[in-house]
């Protein structure tokens, strides 16, 4: 066991503070990683404050995780020390069950073990990015190419591909209108990733406040969906929208917005249940969906993809002791459009 | 003009009664039906009793017509008198929009034309298939095959096709698992259509009361969702599961049921919205949708379709004095499986 630095939260909707938790010993298969970064995801507030569900405490969340090899086990192939890479939201999965078998761990039948607020396969419960080392099996380790930098990098293993997924699934691409529902941290990158899988993008956010940066990242058009005339021009316009906001929609109006056969995806997941009348789909034959993150492989090619379009996250980067504060400000989103903790830090 | 003998509902919820209708003259792309058969469709009680919003009265409802070509407009090519044919959902659409360019009328972008409770193009209300006669354009008629009598066939105008065409879209075949909730009217269209499309057909029914009859319509096995143990053994099953009723479901439940990548189709309305949570769709990528009716190329398909497999819709032939007492009926789920109102008694 190595003794590491962390960030963790004690119990639910306590603050987060610095502690130190015990990393195992680097197995055959394993990597161990010297984190140099970790993004703050939304749902990493949602799981520290009990909004999800019973949670384990103490947490170190954190599963936007870049760093570099600081050493391999012995029956390692893949990676090397020095190597450049990430962990996502997972760490481990059964590996057995079909969906394992055809790259969908993210939706292994027997639930993949998440990278925190989890129990491993031994029983010992995981902890997260907030962190400044992390073993972690080589299946679930990402390479990290040359061509982004590491705190670029880190949003792409959650917010990166929980929006490449769906754009891939349903086929965004040219010829297609996508629009984006929100334009925070995942928002933000599936504005980018649309555009550069060339579909024409629309940002659906709250209001024009962020419009001159959505043009920049790679939008179209740009609407506030709390003018109703929006409802009303956009009407049947999208084959695709993707929604990140965690806040409850009005799922009507969106899927009004929709093209026949269209689809309305969900990466985003309030925590209460919304309200739908059916005949929103009947009518047009739409779909109302949803995506989590992605596969392993699927999410080595959105990072190959990334690198060879040179796309990476728009970050602030901050250092542990500001982790608190930069939750309360991912919850008024103010975050352009993703903090990511300089691990040197903790 | 012509007068022609039909059953109507004179006012919201008022029961129905004899009276009589004018048809227009037949046009030159007009086709004039001997209405021999009328099927009773749970839609038709809906907007009978304004369920489903305000509605257009007197109303004569029907939308599952079966009969024989009277005379022909001297445009019309495809049709001669003492053809059998039928009349689904729609009399008419725009024909321009690119739903109606390809073949999907049934969600034309200006608004199908409903075959009663609606305005035809030339402003005056449309009067469906309670009555003896109807002139129908000919491109909005269907050819019914040798091989279904005329009773049998009329429900697959409407019932058939509405569960033929999401099975049809979603892929039930060889090697799917296919749910269909609800045994009624829709519901055993939808068990012999999947059989006979090959698929593996379960019934998700409230009680086990039809248990025998679902089997020999072409089920493969029967389950009552009255048993919660139904929810734990089936979990994870289907590949589709397309839902008939028009009471509100727990979709969560139903949503449980399906594989990763799965999809509840609802082509039951109920009159309420339904409440989701969305971590339902996002945990495995599943899919909520809708589907109303079909086109009338994929209708022709479905009676073809229907012919080729020796399929007619089960039915409870009726007088039309009877109409009042079989909504009654419907709405206690008490019909095997459709009423089919013989027109000769109107």
């Amino acid at each position: 066991m190595t003794t590491v630095a962390a960030y963790a939260a004690p119990a639910a909707k306590a603050p987060l503070e610095r502690t130190t938790i015990e990393r195992r010993e680097v197995g055959e298969f394993d990597v161990l990683i010297d984190i140099k970064f970790a993004g703050i995801c939304h749902s990493d507030i949602h799981q520290a404050r009990e909004g999800w569900g019973k949670a384990i405490f103490p947490m170190v969340p954190g599963h936007e995780i870049a760093g570099v090899v600081a050493e391999v086990g012995s029956g390692v192939t893949r990676f090397k020390a020095g190597d450049r890479v990430g962990v996502g939201c997972m760490v481990d999965s059964c590996r057995e069950c079909e969906n394992c078998r055809a790259g969908l761990e993210q939706y292994c039948l027997a639930g993949n073990v998440g990278t925190y607020n989890a129990l491993d396969k031994n029983g010992e419960p995981t902890y997260g990015g907030y962190s400044q080392k992390i073993v972690v099996d080589e299946n679930f380790t990402l390479r990290i190419p040359d061509g982004i930098s590491l705190d670029e990098a880190a949003p792409l293993l959650c917010a990166g591909i929980t929006t490449y997924s769906p754009l891939r699934h349903w086929d965004a691409g040219p010829g297609k209108k996508v629009a984006i529902v929100g334009l925070g941290g995942l928002g933000h990158m599936g504005v980018k990733l649309a555009h550069a899988l060339g579909a024409e993008v629309t940002v659906l956010s709250q209001s024009l406040r962020k419009k001159e940066d959505g043009l920049k990242l790679g939008a179209d058009h740009y609407y506030a969906t709390s003018d109703p005339k929006t409802f009303e021009e956009l009407r049947g316009t999208f084959d695709l929208i993707v929604s990140t906001v965690s806040a409850p929609l009005d799922l009507g109006a969106y899927l009004s917005l929709l093209r026949t056969d269209g689809a309305l995806v969900n990466v985003g997941a309030p925590e209460e249940p919304v309200s739908l009348n059916l005949f929103s789909v009947i009518s047009g034959r739409k779909t109302l969906a949803g995506s989590g993150i992605g596969g392993i492989r699927e999410t080595q090619e959105m990072l190959d993809f990334c690198a060879g379009h040179g796309i990476g996250a728009e970050i602030e980067l901050i250092g542990a002791s500001e982790i608190n504060d930069a939750y309360e400000r991912v919850l008024s989103s103010d975050v352009r459009y993703r903090f990511v903790i300089d691990t040197a830090t903790i």
